[in-house]
């Protein structure tokens, strides 16, 4: 049995493994204010090209929106997503439990289109009655979306302009920031995405660590206290250095760019035998997560020898499924995969 | 200048204020354990046609909604509403400051869709993925609507049968109930809300009160210790007479209904005061609500003479507002409109 | 059947009930856009000798604890109280649904010692682990305290000191400020009271209203978009012209004053009445609550002709009750009671 | 330098860390849904003594609290613990973030007296006026306490007495449980503490594993959906494994209990060090706790050579401070302390 059901399927990077092992006797104080941390948070601000941009490590994805989020917004405000983001619906209201409203945009392809995004802030303001809704506090996006669709650059600049207009932060929720920038269709660098947004998060979990997200803020905008806001959420870890090390080592001689690389070579592939079994894709996707269109009666056949996600129904007859790559995706699985399409679709 | 901007508008029905001079000096116990309160509450159980209701005051209609919608959600749940559902947008995120999502539903003219309701919710138990989504825990819909629309006993059943299938609570916000009841084109008695619905509220505030919402429990669904939870969140009245006392006025002698059919009598002269001008209505509504579609330059002139409110921009050169009858609209100020709209718009 | 149950037994002033109906007829804006807010707001702020105080008016005295504490603080803040503070113990977690904490000070007859929070503090900065616990951000007392005590100006004064000194606010509740400022013991004016707190409010529901608390906002330092939260936590009034006119009359020709004084002496002659039929009182209080140490078998028949309140067990024989005078107590309410006395209580 | 600084300076037990390297390319389901959380759970079962106890896996000790308490409690109660409980003082208001009140009860060597209790629960339901108060709707203790002391069986039992009289869970913040239970004053079995409490967790971070705590719920108790509640509070780790795989390690072969053992001896030989050179300690604490009083001078010096813990200012000359023990503490370390000592202070 082979998986593709997601990427987090896998442990972690052996070179994380590794050094584990190695300070595993180390002396080291509580709650992130260790040293490796403070490695950690100067090489990403390296490679963030943003010398004093401030980091902090997160647990996990819904974790760290919800603290984000409701660090940042004031109490008349809710964040602006698209329909489809993870904040909106993936996250069983762990926004709303910080008492704060998600509204929702309509998205093509998992993105927000800059020009609703305008017309939604113009509209808000344009109405008398606004002082009775939840205002527009911050604008979250996903890049990679949760159809593993990019933002341009100009896309990107421009919602990070009409956020600067109406004087909003842009937050942007990289789970699978590693995917997004080694796409061949990125046209984004992580210093591009530094600039352009006022919040963000580089995704661990999903890119080659056990647990682990890194928040930075870019412009000077960390909410006070910060770590006793994440406490009172039950989100400080006591050996903070657990995330901090997993951080340091993977922006250590470019490692997450290298797997994140290797995954995105793994979709490719992978869209090819697709394809070449005659399968029909959703939408094209140049990150790690493909969208196959399945008739039902192979699907059942084809979840004997493979793990993937279900999406969603199509039609009567057909189910979208997901199958994603990772930083631990092996060609020999491609190859299984192939077989496997081989014998249950005869040419 | 005359007034259709809201229908609350004006103070109470007379006989209310009558009746708050008369018992002023009477001793009365706090926080609704009072003979007022219970009188009403059986009155309110007597026009339901259901005797062992359980009914509780509180103060307005947001405050009603959040600590009806919280106190009867589990946890892990969120209540369903239409997007244009006063709880979806018009509250401020007072559902979501409760720290619950609301699930917003595609709508007609206000309404919820049976058939809408039922694949939402047979969607949602399909996706195998549903533990990490906010369960429906309850269906919020509002009679009228926001639109003065109105459902159908039929459409009221089917919504009813599906939630029974699914166990999961109705609830019927009626802050405009009593126009609804005496709509020409309602088919739905009191006893049929009470019969088909698991909780309603009888609005107050914009039918002859000062304040004061009745909420109606109709299956013995009363959260326990709702007092203690009302206080909770501060909307607890220390003199909660003031609330009892206006209903049970309210609900002597169909005191509600009658003055609610007034509104209703001076919102169809509306109607045909307005079409008579050749005014276009958004649509057909048959409750205290009209909806005509204005020029901009006519409505800047018209609101030198008549209070409106702004409902929202129909194209760049025309826009919707709104005119609202009450149960304290005269004659004289629909024959002080169709003498405005004559001045206006010429023949 | 005498009572003293409270001081909210009964319904308004006459004055109020007078000018509601005068009023009944004019169309007014809603929520608290209408012109008797803002006449009441001008009068409050000139009562208070604070030109350019902000004035929001809110419907109970729970409610308007819950909404300044909680639009006030930060995220990570929690309200220094005393131990025996209405907000500690008798509002059902009101504050802590807001998501913020109590810190819980010893008191003295109800009030916080200067020292003890002076000392506080300085414990709390002092442990260099204070980033894992809720920073204090504003301190709450209550004037008079739910023991009818009163501050002495040089004790506001000097907790004003410290607050300021720590850069927190300090929020007064005046839910009886009436009968605190016009005690024959007070040495504070409502002036110096806006001049030494942050924040605090003009108790109405006890003082001569149906409902409705005046919150005075002291330094500029109204939070911003406040009725927006104020909607979100289902607590802004429709009809809020019904709390602006109730305020509007009450500081007519210092009727607030007037009414309050009334008070002071019914609650003097109480207390001669208590002490000449042989009674002690827990503590001498200056305000219009009197507690009364009474023996349990005289306790039960003396409630089949005079209702009071329970407040505590004293011991195994005797319980300590509460009776409160109020705007409304008539001198023969008082003669009464001392007949009962008399019969029940033999030389 | 030598760190007695706390009971997680350290990675993990070797044997976790070499378990992760084993497994590290299996593919593995999502969210604690894989066969090591599954083996995990059935061990802890085992080692409760209580087939069918229900066990779920959560990250941190304050997030376990937050997530236990507020599942747990209904709308209107909070839970009762002592003033000195983690819950109360030190997670930066982390239940009241759930909306939940902390009930705080004197304490004494930070454990709740049974008779304290008692009279708590008595006092609360004697007042007439408790609906205006929140209900005591769980009890909260920990063990080893904050102070390292432990509960005796009889006082358990007695706190579990009371709390089925009042139908209200006990739960058992088992935060440093290994070291309880291996302590030589102990007289509790893990399978007595899962037979008098309705819910407890056995503490991980603390006790050789990188993060982990396991909740049990010992009376078929766990709350309706918890896996979507765990979520909502960004709780969910999507490796969920990770947990699992920790303590199907720590307790495979007694594992937990022989290194909690070993974290005693370690733990008596300190206390023993330190007495021998005439310091005292605030208390006799039977666990991995110590908290010698340290006359201040000789703590700047000592500071230069060990990390301890500030626990309290005893006086002006004296500050009490924390020495921790933990399984990874080595007989070297202690050596070191010794001579240290010492130096530092001459016979």
């Amino acid at each position: 049995m082979i998986s593709f059901e997601s990427d987090y399927i896998n442990g972690a990077h052996p070179k994380i493994l590794k050094r584990l092992a190695e300070i595993n006797d180390e002396n080291l104080p509580g709650y992130g204010t260790d040293h490796y941390c403070k490695s950690a948070k100067a090489r990403l601000c390296k490679a963030a090209d943003m010398e004093d941009a401030e980091v902090e490590f997160l647990v996990g994805g819904t974790q760290t929106n919800a603290v984000v989020i409701s660090t940042m917004l004031s109490d008349y405000e809710g964040v602006v997503a698209a329909r489809t983001g993870h904040v909106s619906t993936h996250e069983a209201g762990a926004i709303e439990y910080t008492g704060h409203e998600v509204l929702g945009l309509p998205q093509e392809q998992g993105k927000i289109v800059p020009e609703t995004l305008r017309s939604f802030l113009a509209d808000f303001y344009a109405d008398g009655n606004h002082e009775h809704m939840t205002f527009p506090g911050m604008v979250y996006i996903s890049h990679p979306t949760e159809y593993g669709t990019l933002y341009t650059k100009e896309e990107l600049t421009a919602l990070s302009d009409i956020c600067r207009d109406y004087d909003i932060p842009l937050y942007l929720d990289g789970a699978r920031l590693g995917y997004g920038l080694m796409s061949r269709q990125s046209d984004l660098t992580l210093a591009d995405i530094a600039r352009l947004c006022d919040v963000f998060y580089i995704g661990g979990t999903k890119v080659g660590a056990l647990c682990g997200e890194a928040v930075v803020f870019t412009k000077k905008n960390k909410p006070a206290h910060f770590m006793t806001s994440v406490k009172k959420r039950g989100a400080l870890l006591a050996k903070g250095w657990l995330l901090g090390l997993q951080f340091d080592t993977l922006f250590t001689d470019d490692l997450y760019f290298e797997i994140s690389r290797h995954a995105i070579e793994m979709a490719e592939e992978m869209k090819r035998i697709l394809k070449s079994h005659g399968l029909n894709l959703l939408m094209e996707t140049p990150t790690n997560q493909q969208f196959p269109v399945v008739e039902n009666r192979l699907l059942e056949r084809l979840q004997d020898h493979v793990a993937v996600s279900f999406w969603e129904k199509m039609d009567d007859a057909h189910t979208v499924v997901r199958l994603a790559t990772s930083w631990s995706t092996k060609e020999s699985d491609l190859a299984a995969l192939d077989k496997v399409l081989s014998e249950l679709i005869p040419n």
